[in-house]
């Protein structure tokens, strides 16, 4: 079974088999915890670039993210062996290594918590990750629980696998005085420049006990011996043998002897994670296990309160109640978790995309809205002074831009008006357009509003003759990095973002009072739209760009990527569509984009490498850029819909991005609705084996703009300089809904209801007609009620 | 048991659990691949850099190759599943994955295949890994015996494991028409400028089956099932069920399904390997199975010959048989082969370290010495005017330095004139101290005798106010990168090296008609012999070096890294130690260097950085060059025993460089004597639980140095201008020994004899007495007796 939890606090699966890759994740301040349903963890945490604790068997490239990354035997994780001493058996908790098939298991994601139980033969374990708000630490609740009407004799093996730390130095044992296991490393380096940097690492690993244990074992190899992972030689013994590794693999195994009266339960706590050294571990025993505070909790059980409270104050503007609970659930749960958890840790990057970092932080506007302002200053004083902006935004003293941040891209500059919007619709905040900053380039500093100002004027002169936008080695599609390098060729979608985005700031400069700039930006975009339309309409969509060499492509006449979503989506938004385009274009998309799962970035995928439009056509067919079901390019589309009023067609595409609510949907894609990944695999036409599966990936531009679809779309409830315009577009068989709607500080309960009789809507503040349906005059700290009544 | 194979043509192991990290090794011109007892293997060809075609589960970082480096369940490997059709049991051949103990089991290195015969339930399963010349191929012969009375009904599985091969694109299925499974993907990049690169790889990977098998499986996920890969759920069924990967981890498993009478054997061969595209699988399949040669071979077996006929040419320039039969094995079958490896594949690297690269070609001046001699030109091709030698030596016109190739190093220079002291006595070429060569930063060519007095002269120039000479980021010991960066520190041992150098320069250049040159180079041996007994003798042994603060390490007074080898070692070559200090020195190095597995780089190991000498001393105590058993170092030492006439140590301490003979040491090394390994875990009195074992790593300068220890030293017959000098120093509990000696096209039947009476050793020519024990006058293609009668 995938469920819901009666309180809608988490998402629970009852089979490590059912999806065998659905996990959950929990951040803090400082690391990242990707946990498998089977057991296997993918840890992250800043030193400052991402570092691991728990390693692989070898030594793993540092690269990104990715995307589908497959597990296997030795893959990381965080297991406990179960020994039944009478009978010789053995279980494993959560499933892997051992594969027993439980008798019962749940995994169960919480929002501040993963939590397994999991019974066999009368044995009940259950297994709790949380974590604190800024330590870098794992903190594990093991409970062992005897189910049978007999005393039974266990022992309790938790075994953290540590991994292949360092080819330079590794080790690891038992510190008796620490209670914990002790993984030594060095990370390897080879210039002596580099030996500032590695001493302050903490190439430490530790499992630390709570209580002591009655054997233990830190060298994988003598814990495995010839029965594998599966089935560890060393469970064989009595006790553990008590091993340690000079430069082999470590590992961290604990074990208890435990002999239980029925239905007596015992529980074990530990804390894992890295150290700079043996004082910070005793120090981590101190604060976790050892201290109490004035109310009497250790600090193990204190860490979960704040971390709890900390998740807490993550929620998100809206709490909706609709006909569809899944949808409902995951807007009021899951949704806002995702997007605090990009604006908190940045992907744990130290040089985010500039527009994933602009982008992630518009979400924060609903959440955090502080460091959203923060965060499009710390972007600003990193733009040069020509208006151009860097590829990646540098958070660290000793950052620099890595991978794809190398490359140069196009568009950067398109997603600041379009970020700051949000930001100003959720606050009003208009003060943030006088800030004065100064450019990477130069200390003069100069107001928010010329920044951009400048940033528009890049955009209008990195066009050529025709008015079409460069692309040079990319633009919002990274590896699109052939059509335009050799200088000449153009993006469709960039240029008709840079008309949306003028757009976008002529309101932003007009409602800030600069009429003259706002008129000018208007022109500019009608411009735009007009060489939008003269260059690229194709006749039933839009082309995607124009070579170096001149050829238009993404269009009718070409066998693979014929049609791309994004200069579709954006045409809806620039206005470039008319009405006739528009109907067209819609058409197409349908036919040729739309899947069970959403739709498709491009189509047909690409099979082989077209040269001339570079990487994204040697990606693999449904994958990532290459006609998977993306995601953050389906939402752009979603949020094209509902500004041109198509409700029903945005809510199925909407409905589309969450998996469910239908079990072969679900197992098919392979994940819990918890999150929405970065994408789902498309190429539906040409592979639908593999079509709708998850990536597993949370990392991912979408959710802002989801947001955003419910809030300016299908709830209809976005700020603006006034107040709250309530505008919903419900999807036409929705007779009701609810939105509780807290903005700038009040709190809002707006019931939306179509009503036999009423023609066009009609909003009720307090009982009182908005004639406009502007909701003005709201009071921090107070509390309003709201009726909308829609026709029927 | 552990044994060589009667014919000693190879080392054979009978049980997979004996040693599970013994290997062997094959390479041709394009490729390696380090096969392991059980079924694992890491391969690597060059495109042009390192490249694999059976990959780990995981991206894997870049880089060289590891010692050490552990196994794990999902490792890289080639095995092949039998399962009884009848009963359903399943086992796994060679070993891994399934970990049924066979019932008999023989690992079989030869020098030019590797074969194991593996029995279980009555069915021998026999495999074999060979290589063609050139092509970057696997040739696979699988056969299947049924030993039982009955007929058997099998199902075989070949299972060659590809692994995740890219995070860009990735697919394997089976392609029909070439009777393949084909897994194909695209080498990741972000840079347009790397597609130029890329577009080239041989991005697939195959196995081609000479037999149409009777069912596949491409998809390892599906694959494996909840079975895992040690019982593979898909081997349940009656058949695989031809699923393909979509961007999913492909694998290769054919199955053929078998009704054996009994005493009845089937053979089948399989090509495992890269490729470009689908022609050139196809052509590789006519190639190796369809067209057959004028003496009706196919190009499988044609290739099996030649490959045999290309080892055959690396033999040795010795033949010996003595009392000891263990050395005797080594010395005439492992010993040359493991040259000929370095000389042929410059370590798979296309930027050798300089010394790494002139000490392989030392080497080679046994076995091929015409490419010894480009490779020398090569080398001083890329000198600087200055003299200054290059970190790496680049052998490829893409290639760069890489990993610490980048980081400036002191000693290349010194390995000049020692390296080219061997081709010079092997050879008798004098004409290479005559050719012109350009420098890297001048087209002006001059002599290799002018290059190589450029590089004395930069060596000499390259010192502190004391004539001692810098160290700089490090000198031969890599990681010792600390002692010198700020340009003040000095190395002891390469100053002694120097003074070596300069000795040997002196000869040649005394030989070649220099007779000035020659004496100027005695006396500045003279002179730096002199500053390192006043700066860096400690009173029993000599310094390591003294930092750039002034302080002088490796001496009595530190508690860790109190002694290293080196220094000692070359002080017996360069003659700085007079008889005193000579005495004392080897007590030094016997009674804190010299450990049951040979002696140690360094003691006691560093268990701690120690910042003013860097790197080395954060490097796992016992590993690598933190005290290890470092065989490169221990043959140094030997080597320079042998110059003093130090005869029993030095065999002594030959001996313990290969495992054995008795099995308990053995085992605790872990590894076959068919290579030398770079190092033997060393830190003996530290950590004896790991002392001995082998780092597995055959990648090392100890062989060109071992053959001179034994051509030099022991069996004393090393070429001069004139003709061979033979001046045995038999230990002296040998009676009799017996060498033959191919020496400039002449072969040199040497029989060694003590006899009573004699006092001086005595040479016979054929039958006539030579007084200098010169053997002159040899003429190529000519046989000679020679008799050596030696005191008793």
């Amino acid at each position: 079974m995938i469920r819901p939890s009666d309180d809608q606090e988490r998402y629970e699966l009852t089979s490590p088999t059912l999806l065998p890759k659905a996990s959950g994740f929990l951040w803090n301040e400082n690391m990242m915890i990707h946990m498998n349903c089977r057991g296997y963890a993918v840890a992250q945490f800043m030193q400052p670039e991402p570092a691991k604790y728990s390693h692989a068997p070898n030594l793993e490239a540092k690269t990104f993210m990715q995307p589908e990354q497959p597990y296997y035997a030795h893959h990381p994780g965080r297991f406990v062996y179960v020994k039944d001493e009478e009978d010789g058996r053995i279980f494993s908790a959560p499933y892997e290594p051992v594969r027993v098939l439980p008798d019962d298991y749940v995994f169960s994601v919480g929002k501040q918590d993963i939590r397994w139980q999991v019974q066999s033969g009368n044995i009940q374990v259950e297994m709790t990750l949380g974590l604190p708000k800024e330590d870098t630490l794992e903190l594990w609740k093991i409970k062992v629980k005897n189910l049978s009407q007999t005393e039974r004799k266990l022992s309790l093996y938790p075994y953290f696998t540590i991994g292949y730390m360092s080819w330079m130095n590794q080790s690891g044992e038992y510190r008796e005085e620490l209670q914990a296991i002790v993984a030594s490393s060095v990370t390897p380096y080879q210039k002596y420049q580099d030996y500032d940097k590695i001493k302050h690492f903490s190439d430490k690993t530790f499992l630390l006990a709570e209580h002591q244990p009655d054997a233990w074992e830190a060298n994988q190899e003598e814990f495995e011996g010839e029965g594998g992972i599966m089935m560890p030689s060393a469970l064989r013994a009595e006790r553990l043998a008590g091993g340690e590794a000079r430069y082999e693999t470590p590992a961290a195994v604990l074990q208890y002897r435990l002999q239980l009266a029925p239905g007596e339960e015992r529980e074990f706590r530990f804390v894992f994670g890295p150290a700079h050294d043996e004082a910070e571990i005793a120090e981590v025993r101190r604060k976790y296990f050892t201290e109490k505070n004035n109310r009497g909790e250790a600090g193990f059980v204190q860490a979960e309160r704040e971390y709890g409270a900390y998740i807490r104050e993550g929620k998100g503007a809206l709490e909706i109640h609709t006909p569809d609970a899944d949808l409902d659930n995951f807007v009021n749960h899951w949704l806002p978790r995702q997007l605090y958890y990009h604006g908190i840790t940045n992907r744990l990057t130290t040089d985010p995309q500039t527009r994933n970092y602009l982008q992630d932080n518009m979400g924060m506007s609903y959440i955090k809205p502080e460091m959203a302002r923060a965060a499009f200053l710390t972007a600003l004083s990193q733009q040069e002074a020509s208006g151009a902006m860097p590829d990646g935004i540098i958070l660290h003293e000793d950052a620099e831009l890595k991978y794809i941040n190398q490359v140069p891209h196009t568009d950067h500059c398109v997603w600041l008006p379009i970020c700051l919007s949000t930001y100003l619709d959720e606050t009003g905040d208009d003060s943030i357009l006088e800030e004065k900053v100064p450019f990477a380039d130069s200390s003069e500093a100069v107001t928010v509003l010329d920044h951009i100002n400048r940033a528009m004027q890049w955009l209008l002169r990195d066009r050529d003759e025709r008015g079409l936008n460069f692309i040079n080695q990319g633009d919002w599609c990274d590896p699109m990095n052939m059509v335009g390098y050799k200088g000449k060729g153009v993006s469709g979608w960039l240029t008709i973002a840079t008309a949306y985005a003028f757009l976008v700031w002529s309101d932003i400069c007009g409602r800030s009072g600069h009429a003259e700039e706002a008129e000018a930006y208007r022109r500019a975009a009608e411009v735009t739209n007009a060489i939008v339309n003269e260059h690229l309409w194709d006749g039933d969509w839009y082309a995607r760009g124009i070579t170096d060499d001149g050829v238009v492509f993404g269009v009718s006449t070409d066998k693979e990527g014929r049609i791309f979503i994004n200069p579709q989506g954006w045409a809806l938004l620039s206005g470039a569509a008319d009405e006739l385009k528009r109907e067209k274009l819609l058409r197409a998309v349908e036919e040729q984009l739309e899947t069970p799962y959403g739709v498709e970035k491009l189509a047909p995928s690409y099979t082989a490498m077209r040269e001339d439009v570079g990487r994204v056509t040697q990606k693999h067919p449904g994958s990532a850029e290459n006609g998977a079901v993306y995601n953050h390019a389906a939402a752009f589309y979603i949020y094209g819909l509902y500004a041109v009023g198509e409700r029903d067609n945005a809510y199925r595409l909407l409905r589309k991005m969450l998996p469910g609510p239908d079990r072969e949907d679900i197992v098919r894609r392979g994940q819990l609705p918890v999150f929405i990944p970065n994408y789902y695999r498309g190429a539906y036409r040409q592979f639908p084996k593999t079509a709708g599966r998850s990536s597993h990936l949370f990392n991912t531009g979408t959710v802002p703009w989801v947001y955003r679809c419910l809030v300016d779309g299908l709830f209809g409830v976005q700020g603006t300089k006034e107040g709250l315009q309530i505008k919903p577009q419900l999807p036409s068989d929705w007779q009701e809904a609810s939105v509780k709607r807290t903005f700038r500080g009040a709190e809002l309960q707006i019931e939306m209801k179509r009503e036999a009789g009423v023609g066009a809507p009609e909003v009720y503040l307090d009982g009182v007609l908005a004639e406009d349906g502007i909701a003005r005059g709201l009071k921090p700290g107070a509390q309003y009620k709201v009726l909308v009544k829609l026709p029927a």
